[in-house]
């Protein structure tokens, strides 16, 4: 009999779930909105339907052996969403016990950085690697730390955020309530910013003066990037500067072997690749130099969550 | 019949050695200096020959289990030491295989900063911890990094650099290479830099002004504070800014339980860990507030070195 996991990604917007084999087939994905499900119990109940719905639907025979959820604010030891800022449910949610309790099985959660990370362990590139980090470039900036084979989870279960490490102590007011952290510089709404403020430094000519402000988007600056606007270059060689200075700094203390960059910044391919290893290789200690491989992750972005919640299961069985 | 290890400590000046039980007692210490000692081939005879010594003037029964080396540069992985910038030897020392050769025990060998923290794990503070971080506040600034009970080694065996980790990109000159590395600042060197900007930035009175620049120490610095100086105040109280942001943003990645704080600087006590606390609590991100402790190490500074390089072998064993 077929041994499946079921892996569930909650966003702020929409959450995805799908039924995974230890290979990493992914035998079914499905998504709904959450906006609407505000109370945590509704939205346990309506999962649980759409889920059994979904399996029933499944041809073979197979063994459920677990689930494994990607959350934002996850946290692996106590199975909680806690005070996620982006999603309905306010103060400490054990969505783990919620779930394990509604579907009778083991449930396991963790922050959707690492779960990306554990994805990449159990199906992507990092399979024969015991310390590297795991980047994600979204809205934000998420980050997995994996060193000796393991996820690096804390004495909490809180640790890996690099996007909240400081790179300018008078920087940028971050969503966070401070200033300067890297995820106000690195990611996708941390180049908005950039070009805003490149703009208004400037008259220099760029296409994207030509939408107003509010509109401008991480896409349209890659886009005027691929095209060679001014503006859109230089907002990728800061990026890069910001991440690779912080990226030289996260190397000296976990020194690893791969630094993986996934999601819609990283997507930007050479635009953000070539900057960012340039500026890391430059500010690196010497004893890190020419070392480090940056690299794209080798999951498609459409399964990557769902996987990465998966792995969770697989790790542990 | 009682297991002892010898544990080594070998630092730009002098080497100290010891003999070391499994509940952390020194049965014996010796040191010598080590700069005639220019040739490894050299000192490796010296050393087994005082060893040998040593030991024979035990009047107990005893088992030798191993040696433990704590050093610069050193690499757990290789046991080597790797060019270090204070010793004689130059380029890559294979020191546990040539110890281990001539007298046939098994060697182990880790940079000084990770022998700190394996001592506080094996006889110290650190014997229930899964995650801390040990910083040793010398001339220079070293760190171990412990997550998941196991020392964040890196896939090369250089990880734990938190000393060169950049503040400031266009900060102070480091002997790296580099600018703006934390022991440029959070270090008895980098307390001696701030004190000399400090006086020339103003002419405010201080008691530092009556000796000449190149005669100014850390421990003239702190006997200045004691004393309420204001240029030595302003000095710890900028120190502890520097090292609490940088120590903000590890906890970010390992998110640590507890921080220890050792060596020449961190004996300044409150003088340098109550500005540290102050500022790494107003730097931390809010999920790390009010939980991270910051303390001493449990070790006396006399037999840290060796205990640590000691624990190395009961580690293993």
């Amino acid at each position: 009999m077929q041994k499946l996991a079921i892996g569930i990604d909650i966003g702020g917007t929409n959450v995805s779930y799908g039924v995974v084999t230890q290979d990493g087939v992914v035998k079914l994905k499905e998504s709904f909105p959450i906006k609407d499900l505000e109370d945590v119990n509704d939205f346990v109940d309506y999962l649980s339907e759409r889920i059994n719905h979904s399996l029933a639907g499944l041809s073979t025979e197979f063994q459920l052996v677990g689930v494994g959820i990607g959350a934002p604010n996850g946290n692996y030891y106590n199975g909680t969403i806690e005070f996620a800022p982006n999603l309905n449910w306010k103060g400490v949610i054990p969505l783990a016990d919620i779930i394990s309790n509604k579907i009778g099985l083991p449930v396991l959660l963790t922050n959707d950085a690492n779960a990306a990370a554990m994805g990449e362990m159990i199906y992507g590139s990092a399979k024969h690697l015991k310390d590297f980090l795991m980047i994600t470039l979204g809205t934000g900036l998420g980050s997995g730390f994996v060193a000796n084979g393991k996820m690096i989870l804390g004495h909490d279960g809180f640790a890996g955020e690099l996007g909240h490490t400081i790179f300018d102590p008078n920087g940028r007011l971050c969503n966070c309530g401070r200033k300067g952290c890297l995820e106000t510089y690195a990611s996708a709404s941390g180049i908005v910013r950039t070009v805003k403020e490149l703009l208004s430094e400037s008259e220099e000519p760029s296409i994207l003066r030509k939408v107003s402000l509010d509109e401008i988007s991480s896409e349209m600056i890659y886009k005027a990037a691929l095209e060679r606007d001014p503006i859109a270059k230089k907002a990728f060689d800061y990026t890069g500067y910001v991440l690779g200075v912080m990226l030289a700094n996260a190397v000296a203390i976990t020194s690893p072997k791969v630094i993986f960059l996934f999601g819609g910044l990283a997507n930007a391919g050479d635009l953000i690749f070539k900057p960012v290893k340039k500026y890391m290789e430059e500010y690196l200690l010497k004893i890190y130099k020419n070392k480090i491989e940056l690299k794209p992750s080798a999951l498609s972005e459409n399964d990557a969550a769902i996987l990465g919640a998966a792995a969770l299961v697989w790790d542990k069985n």
